[in-house]
């Protein structure tokens, strides 16, 4: 684990923001070694990530940063960069992200993740879990009345694991309002499809229906409106008259695969930032 | 003008089809240069293009070749190349696509077309038009009453230039059902959206409001519905937060003109077909 | 496996033969599904792919088909689709191809191969190949003056294995160039750079020195000279400044993983045939 | 134009001098409206890009900042937004970069240019230069020995123009190592290809040969050895066999166009840093 420390604000546009936020670093001993700023438009919303190479240990740098930002109506929040992320992994039949996240987080490509659970309404990420050395929760599909109880169970779990971060790869049951409420800007889904293009059901069906061209792959938290959630990442690849719905799911799949993770890892370095609709992302 | 002739064939699949085209060309003296198929999954249509040097004459290849056409059910047709093709222009306020077409013509980027009119509801086109030696007309939009007739007048002026091909380049007039069926797989559009996201108006506004992280243009043919057409070519771009709706513009322009050049040139060289909702591009 | 046949063809370019070889197929009563050809521009070589659901048997078809090849000079081969290729994958100390590979084969991602042998130089594979349920051969990296007898106990191997396509999955193993010639066309290497730039060792740091803004991946058949024979995919990633080599590595690898397994599939489908130093890739 | 102001600077890196510069713009009055920063790994060097809303005047700023500056051992430039930046385009025979260049600054695409001179060896690009109202030079290639001559013309009438930046628009003409080294990280080639490949002449000539399946563009500032200064943008497109030298020089326009606009989009924004071979592009 890098030992790098990561503060994430966001408050109302003000002169002399950034300037305030470098020199409490500064004075605090830490070293800048990234730092990135936007302003929505619109909503004239600041939002800055610095990563530093702290000197004061994190409840010094808490306490000396707090009167700083409640000066400037600042939601923030820091990350010690040598506690890993623990990371749920949601799944359903279709192992094809799983087993990508996997591969990745055990040859340190996911740097800063631990996996702490991985659930599925299929048995079929079993045994990859197994070989990853993580645990496997099995919940097949329930009749439509055991839902809302499943899915308590499921948030049990998820909490006794500790989950930080729910990754949803491809998991393809609905999750409540509430839980979305709850987990939120924390659920990444991948949607197999270029969104808003295609949302719901079997979209390379409907990509295959229409004629495109090109097929697309869309990273995002999930909200309460399915698949309508801030977009992290998305990706295309062409495709032609040649390719059956079977080669669009085919081709599919390496989108899916790298777009998810792709989303994983900028979240996992704490460089998406939720603004309303949109995503900030400082890649 | 290349020597070369193009058959372009539609049927219902069968066996002894390829052998019976290739042998029909062959036995007219045709040497074929290129050959390309495709039989529909679902409708069980085969789609084919031959383009070969001829040494028949056109009326007699049509001759020997109009009863194998009519054993098998075919719809077809024959191009001889050294025809050139006439294209009619529509714009509007923007001229980027347009005066992208005219620097293609010019440059010999657009082989077999020959642009015969440029009509736009503004006159910003008529210095790009008058520059490239091609008659341009204007028509202000009208009021809502006067529209039919308008387009009445565009549909004289345009059978009077004996167009063929006519492009909307980024000519943001909505043209009736009647008149998209009488020019049926002859208009090509371009829409600066990744159909069928962002369909309709102002498409970068969609865009920024939806937070998507890839921009796109879509070249189809007009139908009645709007920006539901057959799409012929589509292309995205990456985009992030840095950028405004006016960025999205800009670097929108980028994608249409190309997207749109490279329907046009697909078109001209008959390599699309319609299949459906869907084409057949044998590029 | 599918049960179709598909016939590949190389000979000098002459008028009638597309006739010739469709009449060919359709008279021993085979259905033509797919027909693709190329006719170099330099050379005045045609090649020629038809993919065809055969109603004769193997033999009486080549019987059939082997007058109509003599009079015309063709090289050519058949292959029925019903027999499985036995594929070995070589690989070294890292295994992301090695392990994408696998997962496709055992995915349904790679149809028609079989996986015969995988051999190593680390015993890094073994737990893939075991996995796989595929032999694993392990052959530590011997002393130069023992490399010749090495490779002469990997060549047994391979065709003990009845091995029928060699994929090289990032084996950074240098082959000498009497393999390389009696395994012509039938090696696939994916190296690490956009060829032909940074051929040889280390390109991702070649590329970090150079300041590219892309990296790229490129998969070939193994020749003689090292990085140089012909190309079957490429592909690039966009890069930046803030990349480190590692970076590099990392997105590489993404690459690399697509690249070889497209180069794979296009082989395995016999749409991959090789004109001096380039591919002609019917996809 | 713009009311923003652009500080750059680069020195060593050190703890505390995001800080202070940021305290610095703050103090004179100034609302920072991006930030960006950069250390090279290797040379630890730090690069940094600050735009923002002024209040004091530039001489104030100035002088304000200048000793800051000096503590730390920065090289820096600030630039004021509202002056235009005086840019000259060289072209050859071939006005593809020519025409689209005019185009976007027509458009409102270049802001922050002003063409002051245009000149070419052929006299192609004299009509495209008057419609523009840009005053045109023509200078036809001259025997080798006036060469030096010739040169040194057009650098009197570059200086003469006030010239800023030097745009090589597929000018096909070799700049003396003198001219290169005066006019160091202000002069912008487009190389038709993906550079460091086929670096010299008729690079698609050279693609063709090697079979590449994917051709590219590469923008750099030019220096004393041809191709090899520091890139700014590159990109790719795909190609295949069905490809002629002449498909590759029609697709790659399209890249070239749009290559050589982003990299002088770039530079006129000063997100431009050359940092050794490499360049740090703030985007």
């Amino acid at each position: 684990m890098s030992a790098t420390a990561r503060l994430l604000i966001e408050c109302p546009d003000a002169r002399g923001v950034v300037a305030a936020v470098a020199s409490a670093v500064s004075d605090s001993g830490g070293n800048i070694l990234e730092a990135d700023q936007h302003t929505d438009p619109d909503s004239r919303r600041f939002f800055m990530r610095l990563e530093f190479e702290p000197e004061a240990d994190r409840s010094s740098f808490e306490a000396a940063f707090a009167p700083i930002a409640e000066a400037r109506q600042m939601a923030w929040r820091v990350r010690w960069g040598d506690t890993p992320r623990r990371v749920a992994i949601l799944c359903s039949r279709e192992t094809h992200c799983l087993s990508d996240l996997l591969w990745r987080w055990q040859n340190g490509d996911l740097p800063g993740a631990e996996v702490v659970l991985i659930a599925g309404n299929h048995d079929t990420g079993r045994a990859l879990a197994e070989a990853a050395g993580a645990p496997f929760h099995h919940a097949p599909i329930a009749h439509q009345s055991a839902k809302a109880e499943q899915e308590a169970e499921l948030e049990r779990l998820l909490n006794e694991a500790g989950a930080e971060l729910v990754v949803l790869a491809r998991y393809m049951q609905v999750l409540s309002a509430g839980f979305c409420e709850r987990w939120r800007d924390r659920v990444i889904n991948i949607h197999h499809s270029f969104l808003p293009a295609f949302a719901g059901a079997r979209p390379y069906h409907q990509a295959f229906e229409r004629g495109v061209k090109l097929i697309g792959a869309s990273a995002h938290y999930a909200t309460a409106e399915l698949d309508d959630g801030p977009i992290i990442a998305q990706r295309t690849a062409p495709v032609s008259h040649r390719d059956t719905v079977q080669d669009l799911v085919r081709t599919g799949r390496d989108l899916e695969r790298v777009t998810l993770a792709e989303a994983v890892r900028l979240h996992l370095q704490d460089k998406v930032l939720v603004s309303g609709r949109r995503t900030v992302v400082f890649d």
